[in-house]
């Protein structure tokens, strides 16, 4: 069986090889770098809901591995009945997170594989979804190459460059959409550095996003959420990517929740708000983001760190896990087969 | 010697009695609820220093306090020798924070009075100080009612108001000034609920604002930071009130980091932006905001909540503790003479 090309030195959070899935558990980093084993679907899903693994494309990847769980375990020899099972064990997966696109993308696409195998007997099914899945993942990160290189022209010399959230190499197959094009622009030469919202409640920022550029030599300054603000009215940021969850037809963006704050304060001070994502993330079926479902969250994630209560017991608490940024507030979207800008309903439909 | 009124289901973070000093560590709450004494004026400046004490109303009771602990405590039988001793710890009180005008408005006040009485004995002034002191402490209390009662009236029934940082009892001698708008349109029969932002890096809102709130039964959601702008969104908040750290002649508001980016999300929606505050907190020597000094703190209250990192170590942080809010962006600044909007140069000057 074919495998991902394991270069140690590039940040992969998901590894399939030989039909064995790793995962880096998000949740534990910076302080522990644990990989976690799966082999069951069920455990796949549980892994997606409880962001053991995070970020829209590598939810992506994540669901496309665990459909091909699903389907190595369906104990059933006929073609027609294996699909019908496996689907509804898609559907488990489908459940795990609403927000991201990805996810009902990646699952799709193993269940038309599938669809347009019928003829063949489970054996060879279950042996083609096991190459779908690990396309899903090797594709990943030559796609998020693109988006870096389409990306990169963007950036001015020297920029200061604000994220919000992790769409880095830790929410992909690898390399990154947002930090993909920050990778791309110093791979072009051109000194940019970055700063990282820390991105309550999760901390994708703090945790992952300064955790791997860190760990990559890339120029990072954190800080809180409520800061960017005040660093763009210094004049201390001069430009904004972030990646997405879910992209409307009209070029509306669900991204982690502040991503719309951001996108104010960005056009309150002339600063370019630039979206990297893959076209998985595009959802031509609806026509804006009000459309999108916006994953409400345990409390808990707000008024614990740990064990650490941040806040009297019992109070009441809202988590919204992402919001929308609409597309009046987005400079460009950065996709692997172009930049979309302007008319974004001509634009990104134009790119399938 | 006059005291406070103790009624203890009144939060007041000061307890200045006879002399004796109290100050609850906010810096602990809502874990616990641990007083300190207090008995020297170096004491003092470092429990404002390390925010044992916050709030710009409360920075300027403390240090009125501390500057009784220091005349108290000087040896010296000449009144202008002690007067000169004086001043020079005062000058260490004003060192502990730089942004909150309170904190000198109080020490000058305490130094004019002594000054203003050099023809007494040591033991008089000393007697005077006290009794400076303790009328400030009192004092404040009272001016909140007075920005409670000018404020109420701004505030729509059944308003859902949001906050940030803590402008409350806890940042007051009592009552609060954000929050006393809160309460005297509770008082007045409306029926209004607050919306709290957690107010990273320090966690005001969360630690304190939600504890006074719901101590005294004050209907009370806690968000992170970033939700604000969702919520606005989303039609959830109807008015937004904090406090102030210090205003300048023309209206600028500084204030805890991130107040600059309600501020913007509230124009961005077309909700109105009030600031509470007293007199003792416009500086009218400051023609705009850009003259304020804003404080940057130290990195680790970004990257570590106690104990528990956050983020990678050796990370590179901003910590900014305030912003600037333009004027244009103030719906208007209630004080305890009047509601100021519109014209602010004019209309703050007319307070005095």
């Amino acid at each position: 069986m074919a495998s991902c090309p394991i270069d140690p030195s590039i940040i992969r959070p998901i590894r399939f090889v030989a039909g064995k899935c790793q995962m880096l558990d998000q949740r534990l980093l910076p302080e522990q770098e644990i990989w976690l084993d799966y082999d069951s679907y069920e455990d796949v899903a549980e892994a997606i809901r409880t962001m053991v693994v995070r970020g829209a494309p590598a939810i992506g990847i994540a669901a496309a591995i665990g459909a091909w769980f699903a389907a190595r375990d369906i104990d059933n020899e006929s073609s027609r009945e294996f699909f019908a099972e496996f689907q509804q064990r898609c559907a488990v997966l489908a459940a795990s997170r609403p927000t991201a696109v990805n996810l009902s993308w990646a699952l799709e696409r193993m269940q038309r594989f599938a669809e347009a195998n019928l003829d063949r007997s489970v054996m060879e099914l279950k042996i083609g979804l096991e190459y779908e899945a690990l396309a899903i993942t090797q594709e990943d990160e030559q796609i998020n190459r693109k988006i870096g290189r389409h990306g990169a022209p963007l950036i001015p010399d020297q920029a200061r460059i604000l994220t919000h959230c992790n769409a880095g190499a830790l929410a992909t197959g690898g390399y990154g959409t947002a930090l993909g094009v920050v990778r791309a622009a110093l791979a072009a030469g051109n000194k940019v550095s970055v700063i990282a919202d820390e991105t309550r409640p999760f901390l994708q920022g703090s945790r992952l996003t300064a955790w791997e550029l860190q760990r990559d030599g890339i120029p990072v300054t954190l800080i809180c959420d409520n800061m960017a603000g005040y660093l763009m009215q210094q004049g201390d940021i001069d430009c904004v990517i972030v990646g997405a969850d879910r992209i409307a037809a009209n070029g509306d963006v669900a991204n982690k929740i502040g991503t719309y704050t951001v996108a104010v304060l960005a056009r309150e001070h002339n600063i370019p708000f630039y979206v990297a994502a893959p076209r998985s993330t595009i959802d031509l079926r609806l026509t804006d983001g009000s459309q999108i479902p916006i994953e409400e969250r345990d409390g808990r994630e707000v008024t614990h760190i740990g064990d650490k209560a941040l806040a009297p017991e019992g109070i009441a608490v809202r988590n919204p896990a992402f919001d929308l940024t609409p597309a009046r507030l987005v400079t460009a979207i950065i996709t692997e087969s172009g930049v979309v800008s302007g008319d974004y309903v001509t634009g990104l439909r134009q790119l399938f």
